[in-house]
């Protein structure tokens, strides 16, 4: 006998099993069904890409983590690590071919090597919507809405969302003479909630000076309602900007559209090194913020730059699925349904399978999803499969195939039959009306 | 300003625009809808997994086309070229953790570097369907209802699904003498649909002798009904067997369950070089046959070989969603849907536009998808954009916003306008009633 290769998966990828598919594509489907409600449609992309696609920008950081290979043609190519890229390529070659502007979601599985920690995995699944070809406050405003409507669709609970503008913060910075050292004083904010206000001020002050440390400190500090911390920001800026204007249209749209206490001014968010460029938002689960920002976005001038010469602004958002699940899993709020057929055929003589197959066909004819067993088995361990299987209810047909009131139901909880039931009496049982008979 | 990059996808890769994107998820969304009906429960597995796994068996052909490389740890890894092998792998992995048989279902995608031609991708997608556990006619039996049942609700037309057992047709080799050269002759018995009846009578000439190559095409030629084919069968192999009779009990299940005429005895089905061993599945779509078969399948003695002592017998069939597109769209029959919404809110001021989106969440609260426009240009522009995404209707909101019959509703295929409408009656006409009107 052949030596046995060890079933195993790679460090950082899952098996679903049965449960944990059924709940993915249940979270799915709801985000699905609010995109779409929002007039977003579905679009897909290549799992593989050019290297040179995928790469252009060339991140560094990025460039470590990528699967990329030489394909049997020698041809340079990896799998997307995101569904940005992607889209950008994907709108700079489409551009004719779809409406603009474009509203459009993408869900999918991307790939990257990165060192595996808690919730971390090389391969996971992101759900992004983006509305590119308006430059309007009004795009920004709805990104806004769909991430609300959507993390509540998913059972996420109460969430409260962060805003910013990455132009006020660069005008403010400009203000303050630090000029050069925009990404690295970004990199130092971004890394407040991690290392900590001193440790942030320490490296802000040897980036700029003490008395610039102290003030961008101040800045990304400043809290409490949205007129009041707008008020504040304009004030540090030294009056209005356009993106303090900006900030401001987003606060009327939101204002009117009826959803309230969820959006909130957050000059700290600035989304690190992503390529935004006009308003940026996280997202906190207020029953549990420690998870991270669920969904993240915001405003870019121009996604096509590498692909293409006319510009395509546009504005998004990404929901990390995993995350989102392992914050509804800490919650207890997972949506529970079973991955499999609501009540089962016993198989009482194996002879008469075809009878049992046409038996549940005429239960998922009136609405029930009907295993009907393959083998057969002693009942007692038919009712166990069952029972795995989270069955309430599982059907014995009786060997005298002519009878009328032919039907017994066995209520695998209750560990009682219910005998001589009409197919409609049956129905009636399983869908929750037993208790009447 | 840097050179830009030709935005392109890889040969044999797609991208899917909303319109296609649509579309799949609608197929897959009817089929998924049939495996859960007859309680069959999703699985997902990684797209990456450790080359020692995925082939394992060496196969010869596979290995080439396969996508495989070092990641940057070093690790010889693979893409998965179909859904089976990672479901061995699954299936020795958690053989504990699944309640037995298992039945289950896995759609996604799978990646092969093979030569493309028409209708063949290196990217494309896999809808697999399996019983494990069980090795009972009814198990056989019910993944033939199932692939009628899921090509049906698929909207793929009237199809015959063709059935063989290895296990026949090896038994009547073998009484011919051909032992030796089994898979040779299957290799050539599989080519009789491309190189035609002489060709193949040649080849197995060679393999064999004159007599036997005329005795194995008048094997793989009896046609007739069941009964008739089965009796045919039986007489070439010199009486009953243990495959002959397996092929009696599906029959008679079949038979049992109410699906007429669907199902026929084939013997030249064999499924070339696969791993069946007992039936074999292959499906003509009566309407256009010339496509191949869309969905096939088998029975396999043990799964998990390669990686469990314990042997897990099975029978599954495999659907390839992109030659059942490539079918119904030759046939005219693929499902017309939108991606976009329903009807469209206009931006008659861009300054309201908060009071459009909780209009708009108005009409999604009625049952009525619906996108709010977000920006100001001119009617005749925002009409166009709502044609191009398919709309009938658009709602052109009154400036004065306390007035109680305050919408228009502009029907984009009349290019007519219905005016001083409230709410309800706005539903009313987009949800088709407004002829009544």
């Amino acid at each position: 006998m052949a030596e046995l290769i060890s079933p195993r998966v790679l460090k950082g990828f899952r098996d679903f099993l049965p449960e944990n598919e059924v709940l993915r594509r249940t979270l799915i489907a709801r985000l699905e069904c609010v995109f779409r409600d929002y007039g977003f449609a579905p679009i897909d992309t290549p799992a593989l890409e050019l290297s040179e696609i995928l790469l252009g920008k060339g991140g560094g950081e990025t460039e470590k983590q990528v699967y990329r290979f030489n394909d049997n043609g020698g041809r340079d190519i990896a799998l997307r690590f995101d569904l940005t890229v992607p889209f950008a390529r994907f709108a700079a070659m489409h551009r004719d071919a779809v409406p603009l502007p474009f509203k459009r979601y993408h869900i999918g599985k991307v790939w990257r090597g990165e060192n595996t920690q808690k919730g971390r995995y090389r391969e996971f699944t992101q759900c992004d919507f983006d509305t590119i070809g308006s430059s309007s406050a009004a795009a920004d405003a709805e990104i806004l809405l769909i991430m609300q409507a959507a993390l509540t669709a998913a059972g996420a609970g109460n969430s409260t969302i962060l805003i910013n503008h990455r132009g006020v913060f660069n005008h403010f910075l400009e203000q303050k003479g630090v000029c050069g050292k925009l990404t690295d004083v970004l990199r130092a904010v971004d890394k407040i909630a991690k290392i900590g206000r001193d440790e942030t001020g320490a490296i802000l002050a040897e980036l700029t000076n003490d008395k610039a440390a102290q003030s961008i400190l101040s800045f990304i500090e400043i809290t409490g309602g949205w007129d009041d911390a707008l008020a504040a920001m304009t004030e540090m800026c030294g009056g209005p900007n356009a993106g303090l204007q900006r900030l401001d249209e987003i606060s009327c749209f939101l204002r009117d559209s009826g959803v309230k206490n969820v959006f909130s001014l957050a000059p700290s968010i600035t989304r690190g090194l992503d390529y935004y460029t006009g308003v940026v938002f996280e997202t906190i689960l207020n029953e549990i913020p420690s998870i991270g920002s669920v969904c993240s976005g915001g405003r870019y001038d121009n996604l096509t730059a590498l692909y293409a010469k006319e510009p395509l602004s546009g504005v998004g958002a990404s929901i990390g699925l995993d995350r989102l699940i392992a914050a509804e899993e800490s919650l207890g709020r997972l949506p529970q349904q079973s991955p499999y057929a609501k009540c089962a055929i016993i198989c009482v003589n194996e002879k008469h399978f075809g009878f049992y197959t046409k038996l549940a066909s005429e239960f998922r004819a009136a609405g029930i999803s009907c295993e009907a067993f393959n083998d057969q088995k002693k009942l007692t361990v038919q009712f166990m499969i069952a029972e795995k299987k989270g069955m309430r209810y599982v059907i014995i047909p009786s060997e005298e195939k002519s009878s009328e009131k032919k039907l017994t139901i066995r209520d695998i909880t209750a560990r009682k039959d219910t005998a001589e039931l009409s197919f409609a009496e049956a129905v009636s049982l399983i869908n929750g009306g037993g208790d009447k008979r």
